[in-house]
């Protein structure tokens, strides 16, 4: 909330809008619901503003389309036409990422997130979107399908008024070291835990 | 995630289908950020499939204008005029709700809580919505302004197929008691801790 007071305010010769608009490496981590949707949540607030998005799906099946792709290329589509909002881009994983085309091999996960990894890299430098969703990233570091140790100094060191937010369990601490914001979801209490599985509208 | 499979597989009699489909009351609480930025990415999945939304906004400034809010009218208007997505209603508390019309003494926030409530509990008799979104409605519950227990039993004992979301920190136990899905967003990290405020595009 605006009205909020921050709990230091440093004496690093910054206003208080310079500060204020430091682009932002957000984490959402934790076992519980929540971490993806809010980052889409954000993604209204930026599309509201005019920035350019690009969203990047790991792991997800490319064959899994969830309502927030459909909703987010719907709000794209509206500001080709009518120029409202902003661009937004949405790739994901799985039978190859929807830039590259390759025809899918479904076979190797850790080279298709290699490469995922190595496209954003490139975006990042190039400063191409404002702001970046990189979904369910935590799994590809964890499993060493991309070094983690190159994506926290590439987000750490990235130019010009870039906004990430990475998501999934398990965050790595250096990630959340380097990180601005970060939130834990925590499962608290869910349907599956007594035995209902997940349904249209609700988880996806 | 879809794929999930259920911790246990209750013989209660129904198909995993009918208990699938169940109606679910979720709470976003905890003092970390994406609590309401998650109930409005859920909005975007609903609209997506068509559900009939509801937007109660208890506490936030009437003068605030959060971009979940001018993208969610824009998908609703989108509704009326290509019978895409779903319907969506935006109201808030402040000088008024937007049903009501009154002119706003900005005095007697209790009575505003107390006539929201009223509103969205003839709603919910009425069948209005598929889902319910009672943005920051914890504090009304906390400072007495409404019936905790009559809220509980209301959403506990609601009609037919509604949805209901309800997001703000210290979550009655009553309340968590009663739900289905429960979240809490733990703050690790966020960029007022170090002095940075707020920024368009991220907080609104």
């Amino acid at each position: 909330m605006p009205q909020g007071k921050p709990l230091v305010v440093p004496d690093d010769g910054s206003t208080t809008r310079q500060r204020r608009n430091q682009p932002l490496l957000m984490v959402h981590t934790g076992n519980g619901k929540g971490k993806s949707t809010a980052a889409f949540g954000l993604a209204m607030r930026a599309w509201n503003q005019g920035w350019d998005i690009g969203v990047f799906q790991f792991v997800k099946s490319a064959k899994w389309r969830i309502g927030e792709q459909t909703v987010l290329e719907r709000l794209a589509l509206l500001h080709e036409q009518t120029g409202e909002g902003g661009p937004v881009e949405w790739h994901k994983m799985g039978s190859g990422w929807s830039w590259s085309r390759k025809s899918g091999t479904e076979a190797d996960h850790a080279a298709d997130a290699a490469e995922g990894w190595a496209e954003v890299k490139r975006r990042i430098q190039a400063e191409r979107h404002q702001l970046y969703i990189l979904d369910e990233f935590t799994y590809p570091m964890q499993w060493g399908w991309v070094d983690t140790d190159d994506v926290v100094e590439t987000l750490t060191r990235r130019p010009g008024r870039q906004h990430v937010v990475v998501t999934g369990r398990r965050a790595d601490p250096r990630l959340v070291g380097a990180a601005d914001l970060v939130t834990e979801m925590q499962h608290v209490k869910h349907p599956m835990d007594v035995g209902r599985k997940g349904q249209r509208g609700i988880e996806w």
